[in-house]
């Protein structure tokens, strides 16, 4: 969880703020997980986090906001990139941990609720955009670093290969149906590293 | 739009029928386009297709079953493959029909608001399975005749070429919001071709 003693509209300490915050954002969690975005009520989800109903109208203030506030603290709490030192490898690391997200049984679920809530609503729909700007900026330097080993050609444009890794198994997830599993996620890995080592990715 | 001569449940003309079946799906879509999946009230879809209410519960029963025909008929519909004879021109042209798909107005807003409904319906996502397996099959001749011309070696999976084309694109759309030209729907296309090339999908 970051630090969220700087959330404007408070002058709580930052110990109970962010225990408030933590509560709120499980219970929207727990919230899209069971009902999707119609499920997030702010009324609703502060009786569940135990919190006063004022507290989460006054600092969330709609369903978008506290759904875009969870998607800011998701982007936070996302794991790290792994350098291996090899662009196939890393991007391999990259598509199992989009894998495990998808499949994960409350993960899955989850993402589909707020990519589903994001096709209907402009401010949710900024705040995915923000979580995939940060996810894909995560990643990016794995490329640059294989730029570098010359793994893949000056003036690739690293965050499209970070993009080109996910974007089959988010076919699969949101659109296609067909199974999500390690042979396709490595399969996606090892056709982005061909295609960005062939010069694919060349702006 | 296929002959509906042969829907069960019906003993009207064909002519009739499909008249019938035209003007709900319109009215269906239109719905969809403006208030999405929960814009889909069978009497109001009646309505304005001037069909009688009755007519309509009794043919489609639920919002659910109107919106998988619609998608049966959006399949039978969808544009044919391109045959170019040569692999990179044909997933060009099929990056750059899912292009145009995505980026139309009314099309773009119609798909968003079936994938977003299948995500939360299980009816729903079968429809929408069925239809991209459809469109998927349409355009998997490309990569095997690619094949036998030598473009990709044996063993290539034809439909994961064909999906790898679309995704990127997808991804855009309905994930990570950055933006659809033609500029990425031909790197998508050119990248696809390259990583076949190189035995990328060999299953």
């Amino acid at each position: 969880m970051s630090d969220a003693g700087h959330v404007p509209g408070t002058v709580r300490p930052g110990g109970r703020t962010a225990r408030i915050r933590t509560a709120v954002l499980r219970a929207a969690e727990d919230a899209l997980i069971e009902c999707g975005f119609a499920g997030v009520d702010l009324a609703e989800i502060a009786r569940r986090a135990e919190v006063g109903k004022t507290t989460v109208y006054r600092r969330w203030g709609t369903p978008q906001g506290l759904v875009a506030d969870l998607l800011a603290d998701m982007a936070d709490q996302s794991v790290r990139r792994t350098e291996t030192g090899a662009l196939a490898d890393d991007l391999r690391a990259n598509a199992r941990l989009v894998l495990r997200t998808l499949t994960d049984p409350r993960q899955g679920v989850l993402f589909k609720a707020v990519i589903s809530a994001a096709a209907g609503d402009a401010r949710t729909a900024e705040a995915l955009h923000r979580f995939y700007a940060a996810r894909i900026a995560e990643w990016s330097p794995c490329v640059e670093q294989a730029i570098v080993r010359g793994e893949a050609p000056d003036g690739t444009d690293a965050a499209e290969v970070v993009r080109a890794v996910s974007a089959p198994l988010y076919y699969r997830f949101l659109v296609s149906g067909d199974p999500l599993d390690e042979t396709v996620a490595d399969q996606s890995a090892h056709a982005a590293a061909c295609a960005a080592g062939a010069g694919a990715y060349v702006r």
